[in-house]
């Protein structure tokens, strides 16, 4: 249905409202003089400007506000801020986080007589080609009679592709008007009825018909918020439900149908088979990527698949178009199917097995993860945020009690997500405990994010498994280059003015240390956890030796 | 010349050879699984590798080495470490600073099989498409015979136009080699001998003829080693040589014939008139940015310039092609030029005012900067870096004696320059004290690579002007989203565990603080100098109303 906007309202002004009226109450970003005037105008806007110590930071941060929240935004300066983030934002845009960028520039007015404004590298189009690259829709806001739909479109886009979008709004444009009024143009992409009764008629046919049919549910259950209607798939077919590591969380991890975290070779035996013998895997939202797939070693059949993404609906081995991922899952619902019972394997804790040792034993990763497992289980809603490497390899086997929220850059896999991420995780929602396990090497490339969340009261639990060096490349080819210098990482607190930070190198200070962390809850809390350099935990082993033959076969 | 390569040389070693042959020393980044081959290679190579703790970073430090060593290099991981760099390598492309970015990538065979590789983000060509629009020549060497060819395109062109260029290895192909022999030809491009004399004929009449000659050298006579040029030149001919910002220090300051830093009407108005009333101004290297030129307010007359650069020469409104700027230069040389004596304005110390005031007097600005000009005066060979900001404009008037390093991106302007980059100008040069200027939020962004510092055992000293803000932005359009966060931050000893901390808030402490700084030679030291948020160099008062009005009147 149309929509007319009095034209009096201008470019700046149309943009801001519908940003906010979309969801996003935190934009992250620096000022710089070329996006000043739209800094302003977001100041006084409903929405809260969040300064970041770094652009990068602000994409990390805006990615998890948009995993939880549903949309995420940044605000930066020309090239120097937008350029910045670009692999913050290749990340979101790798693992379907929708992140809305925006960037001032020079303006119309003023390139045409100046060639050589500062800020600019190749042409005024550099940062705009850029992220062409990065994002699945891209304007520049130049003309105020076709500004409005730009931002149209591009947004419509980020809602619909749940991929980050750039919006380039140069200086002079800011409070431009259209002439005329502004038809606003909503489109909602629909299912094509026919199609998606013929794929319904099929998937029924094929999951009614398995003997051992089996949910697989990935990272798009997340991003569309479809976690209730896998529940009531599950729960009213009966289906066991695994996740991959990307789409861990999407269901609480209690339920009497979660069957485990399918990792291909690198996972648990029971649930790689439970996957990978089912004669129809229901795949919900899954991307086949290899750290998903345990680098290779999964073998699925497409025969036997029903792969349903927002982007395609693939049975067997052809495609339906224009079946909407939502629609899909509606509709195996209200088909109220009868299946066979797969037989979910029993549930091991995967640390029952650890032995702590006595209170002077050396803490190691296993132990690490054991303790923050039991942790977990005593907390209610947290949030667990792990960075790449051993942080993510030992995460996966946490247990993910009442749908804890867990965000890991699983696919894209950029170390540094994680600090920055828990200050997107707690503007997102400010009531949730959250907890970052990040490694050394990737704490030293973004934890002095930690001084934003200083700034604004947070109270994260990072836990650093300070092993001084990249493990997982220590693992895969060893070399100086895989050393870390040490820091007193626990002494941040005498930098940043606040904070609890605590050292520890046995059972009994990492017991003391989780303590003490968990109940300050009015600062961030940091334990930096001294670890053998060849410490790992099991997963990390598995992973690493793969990757390591990849590496020496290939280079 | 050709050369003939034997056959049984791999394209990794080739690669290797060919940029320690053009003097690279030095290689700085981050391995990761796609690169850690290469890095295999490089450690056991002569150059020596240099992790930092992010790739930004790295970038940072290798355009620094290159405007001291002349050539610089990164060698990052795909996309992840790649992208991350992507602000530093758009300012070395920007500011004409040679650095070859070398990254890994999947193989070519894996990524025929496999569309979802960790670390891709669209398309498996994505980082290349976007280094296309930051570097002046770039290649994936996807195929061993042709590789090489690029290799010596590519870097030719590094060399050719000093900007950044990019080459891509697919894991596979590192000890890949070719079937047939490769024969290299290295291309140098010489002048047009006929345009070379008619354009010396031209400039030789209309500088024999001025009245006022007075030259402007700029940052290309940095960047192709042509500062002894330019003295004889300047001598020879007795003109008077103005720099500007993004040029100062090409000539040693102390020098008879060096007029002052040019900066259009934001500079000291008697070198703004020496240059503006010249009715024949020699422009060497020039690049004409609008920091450079005070924001437009230069007045610069084309029908009275002669203006030559690496990539054209323009006498009066005409062009001239194919002629080299050094072949221009020493052209001039040998024209034993005899021209008007243009009287240099009588040099007056910017700080000769400066009221220091009793030891308990706050510190400012511009106490600040008269102090570290008598350091300078003191010392012998310095390198001196300027963050943006304050920290920028008020070192312009620093004094440079003998022919001091100075490096500020003060074209390109991104913030975080200043200490990465001391780390790539120890490396070129570990001789040299070097000084970082900073500001707090400049510090907030890059300031922890102090620790690859600190791991080096290099020992500058770092100035961190202390006003809790974004200071330029500050007068330009005042908000809270330019208040940056306070750091205690010289307690960065306590987490790095070495380095001398000091802070500063009055003459006394300041001057206690320097002298101590300047006799640790062990290790850096990190003066957090106190300022009022208001205070502010004159020179940034100047420049951020003259943006300010731009913000204002532009949005």
């Amino acid at each position: 249905m149309a929509e007319t906007i009095l034209p009096t309202l201008t470019v700046g002004r149309y943009l801001i409202d519908r940003i906010a009226e979309l969801g996003v109450k935190h934009v992250f970003g620096i000022p710089g003089d070329y996006v000043l005037g739209l800094y302003k105008m977001l100041e006084e806007s409903p929405m809260t400007l969040v300064g970041t110590t770094r652009e990068d930071n602000a994409g990390f941060a805006a990615d998890a506000y948009a995993r939880i929240n549903g949309l995420g935004c940044v605000c930066l300066t020309y090239c120097v801020g937008g350029l910045s983030a670009a692999n913050s934002i290749a990340g979101a845009f790798a693992e379907k986080s929708p992140v809305i960028v925006l960037s001032g520039s020079p303006g119309v007015g003023e390139r045409a007589h100046n060639p050589l404004l500062h800020h600019k590298v190749k042409t005024f189009e550099t940062q705009f080609d850029v992220f062409q690259h990065l994002t699945v829709a891209s304007a520049v806001l130049d003309r105020p009679d076709t500004a409005f739909a730009e931002i149209d479109r591009v947004l419509d886009a980020a809602l619909r592709y749940k991929r980050p979008v750039y919006l380039e709004l140069p200086r002079d444009q800011l409070h431009s008007a259209p002439d005329a009024p502004h038809h606003r143009r909503t489109s909602v992409q629909a299912s094509d009825q026919d199609a998606l009764r013929e794929a319904l008629d099929e998937a029924e046919a094929l999951l009614t018909s398995a003997k051992r049919p089996v949910i697989l549910a990935d990272v798009e259950i997340h991003r569309f918020h479809l976690q209730d209607e896998l529940i009531e798939l599950a729960e009213s077919a009966g289906m066991p439900i695994a996740t991959t590591i990307l789409g861990k969380s999407v269901v609480a991890e209690a339920h009497p149908l979660f069957a485990g975290v399918y990792e291909g070779g690198m996972g648990r035996p029971e649930v790689t088979t439970l996957v990978e013998s089912s004669d129809c895997l229901l795949m919900l939202g899954c991307f086949l990527t290899d750290i998903n797939l345990g680098v290779f070693t999964a073998k699925l059949d497409p025969s036997r698949c029903i792969d349903a993404t927002s982007e395609d609906l693939r049975i067997r081995r052809h495609h339906y178009r224009d079946v909407r991922l939502d629609d899909f899952i509606r509709g195996l619902i209200d088909r109220r199917l009868t299946v066979n019972r797969t037989p979910i394997p029993k549930r091991t804790s995967p640390f029952a097995e650890v032995e702590i040792g006595p209170g002077d034993s050396p803490a190691t990763s296993s132990k690490v993860f054991a303790r923050l497992n039991r942790l977990l289980n005593e907390a209610k809603g947290a949030t667990v945020i792990a960075d790449v490497g051993d942080s993510l390899f030992g995460a996966t086997d946490l247990e993910m009690e009442r749908r804890t929220e867990f965000l890991s850059p699983a696919y894209y896999t950029s170390m540094g997500f994680g600090v920055p991420a828990a200050l997107g995780a707690n503007m997102a929602n400010p009531a949730s405990r959250v907890l970052v396990i990040v490694g050394d090497g990737a704490f030293q490339m973004t934890g002095m994010e930690l001084s934003t969340i200083a700034r604004h009261g947070f109270n994260p639990i990072i836990v650093i498994l300070n092993n001084h060096g990249y493990t997982t490349e220590r693992f895969m080819l060893e070399g100086s280059f895989n050393d870390v210098f040490n820091w007193e990482y626990h002494r941040i607190t005498d930098m940043l003015g606040t904070g609890l930070g605590v050292e520890v190198r046995t059972v009994a200070e990492l017991d003391e240390g989780l303590a003490r962390a968990w109940a300050n809850t009015d600062s961030f809390s940091l334990l930096n956890i001294h670890l053998d350099p060849y410490d790992h935990s099991p997963a990390l082993e598995r992973l690493a030796a793969r990757m390591g033959e990849l590496v020496r076969k290939r280079g």
